[in-house]
């Protein structure tokens, strides 16, 4: 059995805590909180609810620490402190810092001879893998991502902002006749506003003024000055009852040629269309969580990416029976 | 550089020496032949043409060697026997004698020190990878693969045996209904009916009894008897107008559940739309021969499929620029 722990009780927390249900070889051990843990409740029987004070004692009872803090301001500090006592998984997903980040986390899990799994999830980590391969199968072609349909955080966040605004979810909208121009492997170049779109759920305050909340939202730089975005208004009642999920998903797709002569074209897609996303992330996190365990068994330490775990690394079949079955 | 030769020079020898000149990192040194060398003219300034008779004095000449003979006969031989002078890459695809070569070939490889990767292309290859990421991702869930449209060579040939048949294309082609019943989530369960169409392309000979040729390729056991197939018979200049290419592609979609109740549902897709085969089977292959290479030059050995190779050793790029720029 694989011991988990997990760090952060939030979305992506509970996801864990749902997918190592569906993993016979991984039992939870701990939740570790910032909150007083006599008012968390959990939802598996025999697991611990933990003060992240205690975190320490631990290093022992727990095999791999599925590390759910936010990106931001959480992950930069937890995970390099973590891997010096356990093998962790985070989901750190600034594009820019990866680098930095493995850099502080490879240093420290080393000093505590552990594996650190970063930046797992779908993107980055399963799109990534599916650029990685594209790109390296056909060198002379062009990658293409799409977001979406689905909510983006960050964007609902931003207007929820907005004075007047009691709340908000945005939707991150792939353009259909750019996913079809780059399916027929017309390798166009495409602007910001031609790949996607953004639609709106607003609720506003009373008395609020709706024309200068759209307005704003629709001039907000970075966010959705660049992009088609459609404002709607809605009851509080609406929002709950029609956008009470976290869907997401997207595309990625790689359009290359072969032959002496580049006459052949081919089409590479991967493609995801999740009723969950932090549900679906969660599930990535613990696919990595057991090949985690088994490259530190195997006496390897540092910071690992998705490009560098053997595949046959995340499955609970053996070698043979997957080379039988899978291949 | 990656010094690489070719071994057998068909479709898919033809299909590697192209994807060579777009891998800067590689160079083509020798196609290997059965046929006499002299007759033999290949599209590659510099390399050499020589008998498979020699190829042992290539031994410290050549990084890897792609071996490109049938799965039927020429592989289960070639790949063991080369395998113990060079460190190899074939296409093996008899699905239910992998474990087999895969046995045989790993002793082969480990005596000779090098690194054999077999069943390497697309399906089995980027295929096999998917169905193996999606599984250890979503473990509550059900797979699926489609394979076409594309032209089924092993069909093509059952029915070019047909007596009065001069020549034949036969395409595989998935059942639209089908395909999105699973995108939506149905996980239905689906006979091969259902799954796949098969349509033929006929050219008859003169005065030869169409309708008795039709009955016999609709009858025949295993290859159309189980599907619904559809039989044109057309003139030669058609078949070589209308059919000439060989197209291929497929999907494989994982549909899944997550969720402490299984609430959420999630769709997994990667589809592949190949303008030639065998070009885009030959693009897998030369990847898989820089992770060859590199797991060589590490000191590693044995037989090797898609499943045991890290995904970053497929690229031509280092560690810090795929992790800066891909994930």
């Amino acid at each position: 059995m694989i011991r988990i722990g997990i760090y952060g009780y939030g979305n992506l927390g509970r996801g864990i805590e749902s997918a190592i249900r569906q993993n016979p070889d991984m039992e939870l051990v701990a939740v570790f909180t910032r909150r007083d843990p006599a008012s968390l409740k959990i939802n598996t029987d025999g697991a611990e609810v933990v003060s992240v004070a205690d975190v320490d004692k631990y290093a022992d009872k727990i095999d791999v620490m599925m590390i759910c803090g936010g990106s931001a301001t959480d992950l930069p500090v937890q995970t390099p402190t973590l891997a010096e006592k356990f093998s962790v998984v985070d989901s750190f997903d600034t594009h820019a810092k990866i680098p930095e980040h493995f850099a502080r986390v490879d240093s420290a899990a080393r000093k505590g001879n552990n594996i650190a799994m970063i930046s797992v999830g779908w993107d980055p980590g399963m799109f990534s893998l599916n650029r990685l391969y594209a790109s390296a199968i056909l060198p002379d072609g062009k990658d293409y991502t799409f977001w979406g349909k689905g909510v983006s955080q960050g964007h609902s966040d931003a207007i929820r902002r907005i004075e007047g605004v009691l709340d908000a979810k945005q939707y991150t909208i792939p353009v259909d006749a750019a996913l079809e121009s780059v399916r027929r492997g017309d390798a166009p170049t495409l602007t910001t506003r031609e790949k996607h779109t953004r639609e709106c759920f607003v609720v506003a305050a009373e008395g609020a003024d709706k024309a200068r909340i759209e307005k704003e939202i629709k001039e907000m730089p970075n966010y959705f000055a660049d992009y088609d975005t459609t404002v709607h208004f809605i009851s509080k009642e609406e929002l709950v009852r029609d956008h009470g999920g976290i869907p997401h998903g997207g595309f990625v797709i790689r359009s290359g040629k072969t032959g002496f002569d580049g006459e052949h074209n081919h089409i590479i897609e991967y493609s995801l269309k999740l009723d969950s996303n932090p549900e679906f992330t969660a599930s990535v996190l613990v696919a990595y969580a057991r090949a985690a365990y088994r490259l530190k068994s195997e006496g390897v330490s540092g910071c690992k990416t998705v490009f560098d775990v053997p595949p046959a690394y995340l499955s609970p079949k053996s070698h043979d029976e997957i080379i039988a079955t899978m291949l």
